[in-house]
């Protein structure tokens, strides 16, 4: 049988990888590879150093495919996602393919598999289909945690919740019920919604970027103090480094549930 | 000046921890403990093998204190929890006490410290008091992650939000706005009271109890299926050993933003 690890490897520090995760690397016999976009030259550096670091006197072979290309501003999201990930399972059949029987191959995932990501779905969809192979899946530091850790702040107010969500569903507004929300995968600046505090409250953010790496930002404080200043400083770093990768937490000073 | 380290050690596999937490456990002088409840014994076995795991070549001191004790059923939790807190600052002020100039001592947190642990609060309450001392957060691996990585599923449906609650808040009903929420803190399993389909429509739940360990339980299925076996199963474990630790991930059928 062919077994496939699908590793969680954070955010952009090589060390933030779990004991549990460089085992798993240190019995992998084909890496699979399937970066895109801009930050393909840096998140392929990273995973260099990353089995550089942590994989001792063996060797593997690096199994690559182009990754499909994704409509930039697609009408239906979801739909899109859909299609993404029917030719993604293509590309990964191909991969899984490299891999002998009794080998071991290995999908490193930024973060943790769990979040906003497809690994889990393509390869499900894949073992329904009547491929041959078994897979477990090892968890890796989310964004969220690098965020949390960096700032030195808890996620949750004292007992309430917290959301996790999206730029695009953010611009549909606040969350109801929460007062705190983790946002992730907005590329147009979302928070800046929420600056007006006679419609919203006061509302504070917590931001960070490239974490865990040297070019680390943080930055902290109430929206309508900081949203232009986090606005001017990610627009000047995507363009210097040809990438970006952010998140951050809005917290409003109203917790819905103790109105 | 005192430096301390606030490390999240995972939920019960010792491997789970990160190369960066290994790290830092050898560069500590003196660790903190302070556990307390049924599961102090259990706690306290792992604690000390993640230490005798991990630690390599170096001596360093316990410095334990007992936690300040918690009201049951408290009439006002948020009050309560402060309260709670305000006890705790003065058992932190004491173990900080142990490490000497230039010296480290550590926090090792269950899960990661920024969910539903109030470690960073106490350190900031101390700080702000006047107390001397630098403090640096390294996350880990949450109950959440565990609980995705054993069932191996995805938290979120594609592009959809994700709510993280308390057993206390999911007993107000499902959270508006989302269709998958994960549960933590729930000593009353609550879950069961999505079991009418002709309420909430189907549920999904995807239960783990003792995650990581030899111990761990796997339960999924719709809920009106799964309920009263997850409530039974976790009344005999926690009976079996004195303790338990859970967490799920419900999941109705409908998603709010899609209607």
């Amino acid at each position: 049988m062919r077994k496939i690890f699908v590793i969680g490897i954070g955010v952009g520090d090589p060390d933030q990888l779990t004991v549990r995760a460089v085992q798993a690397l240190n019995r992998v016999d084909v890496f699979f590879v399937m970066d895109k976009g801009a930050a393909k030259t840096k998140l392929r550096a990273l995973r260099e150093e990353i089995l550089r670091r942590h994989v001792k006197g063996r060797t593997y072979r690096v199994a690559e495919a182009a990754s499909p290309p994704r409509d930039p501003a697609p009408a239906d999201y979801r739909a899109c996602v859909d299609d993404l990930n029917q030719a993604k399972q293509a590309v990964f059949e191909t991969l899984i393919g490299e891999v002998k029987d009794g080998e071991t191959g290995a999908f490193l995932v930024w973060g943790d598999p769990m979040l906003y990501d497809s690994t889990i779905r393509n390869l499900d969809a894949l073992k329904e289909a009547g491929l041959a192979f078994d897979y477990e899946v090892i968890p890796g530091i989310t964004a969220i945690q690098a965020l949390a850790a960096a700032h030195k702040i808890p996620l949750n107010r004292i007992a309430e919740a917290v959301t996790i969500t999206t730029g695009r569903k953010l611009a549909d507004g606040f969350p109801p019920g929460v007062d705190s929300v983790v946002v992730l995968l907005d590329g147009e600046d979302t928070f800046r919604r929420f600056v007006d505090s006679k419609v919203h409250g006061d509302v504070d953010i917590w931001w960070g970027a490239y974490l865990g790496t040297p070019d680390e930002i943080l930055i902290a404080g109430k929206v309508k103090d900081v949203a232009e200043e986090i606005h001017r400083r990610r627009s000047e770093a995507r363009r210097a480094n040809g990438w970006i990768m952010d998140t951050y937490l809005l917290r409003r000073a109203t917790t819905p549930s103790s109105r």
